[in-house]
């Protein structure tokens, strides 16, 4: 089950003028469930993204890169679950732009501003038509209030639908920033198995807005590990429709764009901690705090080598303070110059090894009363910079093999 | 339960002249089961070895590299199971200085010709008076043909012993190599949570044995995974005790060099997949093969991002042929030219995909029969290079799980 992790309440999801949502159940994997969601964006509105650095990226994934590029404007974002069009060769990619070309008719835009997402099974062909079958449902159905039902009709394994609005008084103007995301297996950063999607009424100019989502998925996205895999489909997007009386925001330093990323980070920064709390068998939350190191990079290196562990994952999963499990996992991370007698290691507030070794001052109890919790934060103090990061992870069940094992099925 | 791994027969382990084993219980973690063996060397043996590259290596990994760095030779080797005797600082190292030094005063020796292993639950101090009060026990009780005792008496979460023995014959000289070798969990190269022990009766030059050990550890033992947690504590010696009548070896590119290189490869590589077959959990012995690679490092890398990934894991547990996992691990693994049009991919002898997705030829059927194989062969064509790469992994199943977050009750 999700850990402390509380549904979104629909009446808490702000719209966001100028995106409207339309869902339908279109039979992709499963009878009766919403799997088709289309977003149209009102004329204007600019898209950023970054996406999966998998080299076996799928179909969708380089038919939305090329229709970023274009200058035409995007009007609409497609997605389905039920099926990652991933893996499935030229037909893929003609797939993928059969269902762009079919939502373009209906909404009488041309393909190449149509985004397709996909996400579900990897290396079977997409059912086309049972999504083109699907569509006009969807487009009969535009709403701007229902990023509810959005949420929920991207979600593949995920038990509990991800989404948040959030406000924040620029130059006295309200702008809001509402935001959905899917995911809980085949999360690793860069991106995951993840797909999100943030809106906001301000009007933001397009160089800052791919600036703006890179800063805030490599905040977010890309500090979460569930399995290890980096899935073939991950996409953030960014949507500003500029439809906010606010001035357009150009500068990344500005008042405004630091107020706005601050903002647009936190909502990225929730949804990635959701999809953790509901990673496939989670029963634990883990924080690992990676501080003093030199660079980021060998901080983050230390926090993976933990948080992928399966041997310090299942340890989690028990209860069991078999910490030196972590001392390991710090000891293989790969930096070959790390002095283990100089860092130590914290379970939440309690000090667990030091000098190489157990610290005088730890008694198991403490270890075992703090395993317990369902909200664990793991810290590990170099002692050779001045560099921190903080990446999150769940714990390796039962459950998890069990989701995996019979993903298909 | 083991895949397809034969638990090996006293009566066909050799004796190695010039090798003699004494094991004791020594009550260390569990009553009333060997924990303890010493293994005596004869006056004039040599001794190389390949460590765990992990910087939290365990307290007897430091003082068996000082030990072998001493130039009086090496006249025993002492392990013992239960306790690690990693990540336990200052007084980790004094007491494996001490268990050397009680067996250097029984056997007349300097404690620097002793070398100390150790493997089990790691930062928990050594029980250095139960160790020293069970070395009388083993020392009387030598002998030159109890290496089954021997493999036993390492083991910790094995369920089978590791043990195997092979002669070759050498300018009418019979040469025999034993070796016997322990780890189930926490094992990936660079070594893994690994003991391995080969002995020859053969001279050998101290240079070539150690390009030797190190040229057989490349080949076996760093070309498994079971989870992708390199140990504190592994190594592998290579024994070469001289009392054969064959001419001292000394050039690896000999006759009796290559010949000698050959069965020692074959001897690791055997206790090497005995390990991996042994996998905690383990329900399927899966060997990945990477073709036509520009390099070893691009084709381990990607054979090691497959052999690795809990999805592709869990799926052969489950006999799912949800291959697109696969093809979604390459994609992954960070070979950033890949050209994923390019490759081929195989389940036995099964072509699977090509032309970046599922081949026109597969059948869902063929690829269900394979998996519901206990062996079973993933192979992996590039197409870019001459280079190809072996490695071999299990599944990832519940008994993994379940070993795992009870191993220290």
């Amino acid at each position: 089950m999700p850990v402390n992790l509380t549904p979104p309440v629909a009446a808490q999801l702000l719209p966001v003028a100028g995106v409207s949502l339309g869902i339908a159940a279109a039979n992709i994997k499963r009878e009766n469930r919403k799997d088709l969601l289309v977003m149209q964006l009102c004329d204007g509105a600019r898209v950023a993204g970054v996406f999966t650095k998998n080299r076996f990226c799928a179909a969708p994934v380089i038919v939305a890169r090329e229709h970023l590029a274009q200058p035409d404007g995007i009007r609409a974002l497609l997605v389905n679950t039920g099926n990652a069009n991933a893996g499935t060769g030229e037909q893929g990619m003609n797939d993928a732009r059969t269902t762009c070309a079919a939502l373009a008719g209906l909404l009488g835009c041309k393909a190449s501003q149509i985004l397709p997402f996909s996400t579900g099974v990897i290396m079977e062909p997409l059912p086309v038509n049972k999504i083109t079958a699907g569509l006009p449902g969807a487009v009969t159905n535009m709403r701007e209030d229902n990023w509810l039902d959005a949420a929920q009709a991207i979600m593949t394994t995920d038990i509990v639908a991800k989404a948040i609005s959030r406000q924040v008084t620029i130059d006295g103007v309200t702008i809001t920033i509402t935001g959905i995301a899917k995911g809980s297996g085949m999360i690793h950063p860069n991106m995951a198995t993840m797909l999100g999607y943030i809106a906001t009424d301000a009007a933001i100019a397009q160089p800052l807005l791919q600036a703006m989502v890179s800063e805030a998925a490599n905040r977010s996205f890309n500090c979460i590990t569930v399995d290890g895999d980096t899935s073939t489909n991950d996409a953030l997007m960014l949507i500003a429709t500029g439809k906010s009386v606010l001035h357009e925001i150009k500068a990344a330093d500005s008042h405004a764009g630091k107020a706005l990323q601050l903002v647009i980070t936190e909502v990225a920064t929730n949804l990635a901690q959701a999809i953790v709390r509901d990673g496939e068998g989670a029963t634990k939350f883990i924080t690992v705090q990676v501080e003093g190191g030199r660079d980021e990079d060998e901080c983050k290196q230390i926090g993976y080598a933990i948080a992928r562990s399966p041997l310090v994952k299942t340890a989690f999963f028990a209860s069991d303070p078999n910490l030196g499990r972590i001392l390991a996992a710090i000891g293989y991370a790969g930096i070959d110059d790390l002095d283990v007698a100089a860092l130590k290691l914290y379970l939440d507030e309690v000090l667990v090894a030091e000098n190489g070794g157990r610290a005088a001052s730890y008694v198991e109890e403490e270890g075992q009363r703090i395993m317990q919790q369902s909200d664990i934060t793991i810290r590990v103090v170099l002692n050779r910079g001045a560099v921190n990061a903080t990446l999150w992870t769940c714990d390796f069940s039962y459950d998890y093999v069990k989701i995996n094992a019979s993903y298909r099925s």
